[in-house]
């Protein structure tokens, strides 16, 4: 997905929190914007939104002079996960659909969000639970999701967030997760999950982890390690989380679900779908476009 | 009030609304952006926030090439409220205290404001009247602007919107209006109120009405007319309407009541309000001061 007008105002409001999230220095909020303005000026707009973001943090990590100005907000909310881990475990099991229910779940962690909203807390994350559970899903893709992961013999499940990444493990563990690799960031970019945020979640004692060597808050497939792209080249199918993953490969032709919260109106009018809802959505990928062009035919 | 620097996203934002609102050139659309990035990067951030709007406009007015581009939305919103105009003025000479009512009215008026919200519409207005006739009102300043206007010898009515002006009309009919001159912009920006929609607004039938020789959208006495400043200079009282007027004069020492609704939470917060609050606020003017300094003592 492209960038959107739209999008600059939020570049700079973004940029703002961020800088205000890290450092209480006013003069480095001012600079961080004034840097940002002057970047949006000259922006190509062929580019994805997340391209931006990774240039707009790096100035931020560059300016409060801290690798990793979010860890003590990763730390947080994957504990906070963490303790509600075994409860909602234990809802998965016991439901009737255990997997979409467990899908319900990655989304409503999909909330822990900082490039989005800085002001994430506890309860925004305890009412995105019981939302997600109660919504309304369209869960039309549902089958094709289960059909294409039966199938596929090599899946990378690209994670999103700290905190989430544990409700990314509740639903990994509803797959056949022999065949599942879970990719994180490679360097700390926003409250991304990184190896760090993988190990607390537990995930490596039940599942290969790799990282994809880029810090940018999505998959900027140019900006990752040759060692994460060749991976990304084999493996027959990929679950995507979140808005940047969707923001960096909605237009990359590969067999993927996308598996986000809509949180902002220009990603909601690019889905096709309300600002705030629920999406398992299979990319347009090489398959679907045969499939199309037969059923023209 | 100077700029925040929460206003700069939201200067990007607005940009972009109005250029919309006013062509449907997306080339243009985009220039507009862009020169406001540049402008942005480059900010005085002493100026007051429609310091910028007012260069921001001249911008857009000039790559549109069109001199008034809200033009229609202005006659639209004075239609409209002339339409309701009986009707309200009904009410208010039914209501226990006709000046509280028409303050209510006036306020409510100021919802159309298409600087903060370019998608203002009819059942918007309504809601704002009938929100506006039943909301909590702070009115512990309601004697002190009686005193004033009693006291006063010559009172400006600063005006802020097409549209809105009628519902001032109302305001104006309730005080002694042979001491009242209402002042209008010099040139259109925004839907900011000229000439014109005082005249649709059967002003200068019943009550003087000059304009300010300016195309700011508020009062920026740097930009206004010599004729507009003396005049404003003589008065011993103002009452300016809207985010505008209070944004360019809140720090300028004289006798001025602010009448508005907080519509923007950088706005709110420097009145120490919440957003969407009817505000009736006196200027802390050399008056004032001298008070707080006999109090002192």
């Amino acid at each position: 997905m492209q960038i959107y007008l739209d999008c600059i105002a939020c570049f700079v409001r973004q940029a703002l929190d961020a800088a205000r999230l890290v450092t209480d220095d006013e003069k480095i909020h001012e600079q961080v914007v004034r840097e940002v303005l002057s970047l949006a000026a000259d922006l190509d707009m062929s580019q994805s939104p997340p391209v931006i973001g990774q240039q707009i943090h790096r100035l931020i990590r560059n300016l409060v002079g801290q690798d990793d100005p979010y860890h003590k907000i990763k730390r947080r909310f994957n504990n906070l996960a963490l303790k509600l881990y075994p409860e909602l475990r234990k809802q998965i099991l016991g439901s009737d659909d255990r997997l979409e229910t467990a899908i319900r779940l990655a989304i409503a962690g999909n909330i822990i969000d900082f490039g989005v909203n800085a002001s994430v807390n506890e309860s925004d994350l305890n009412k995105a639970i019981s939302d997600s559970l109660a919504a309304d899903f369209d869960s039309r893709q549902m089958q094709s999701f289960q059909d294409a992961i039966e199938q596929a013999e090599e899946i990378l499940y690209l994670a999103d967030n700290a905190g989430e990444i544990v409700f990314d493990r509740l639903l990994i563990e509803q797959l056949p997760y022999e065949k599942v690799t879970v990719v994180v960031k490679g360097m700390p970019v926003i409250n991304d999950a990184t190896m760090e945020d993988a190990v607390v979640a537990g995930l490596p004692r039940i599942i290969e982890v790799i990282d994809n060597g880029s810090d940018g808050p999505g998959t900027i497939l140019e900006s990752c390690s040759s060692a994460f792209r060749s991976r990304f080249s084999i493996a027959d199918l990929a679950i995507a989380k979140g808005q940047g993953n969707y923001e960096t490969l909605s237009d990359v032709n590969k067999d993927i679900f996308f598996v986000l919260k809509a949180k902002c109106p220009v990603i909601a009018r690019d889905l096709g779908c309300e600002v705030g809802e629920m999406i398992l959505r299979k990319s347009k990928s090489i398959n679907d476009i045969v499939d199309l062009v037969k059923e023209a035919e």
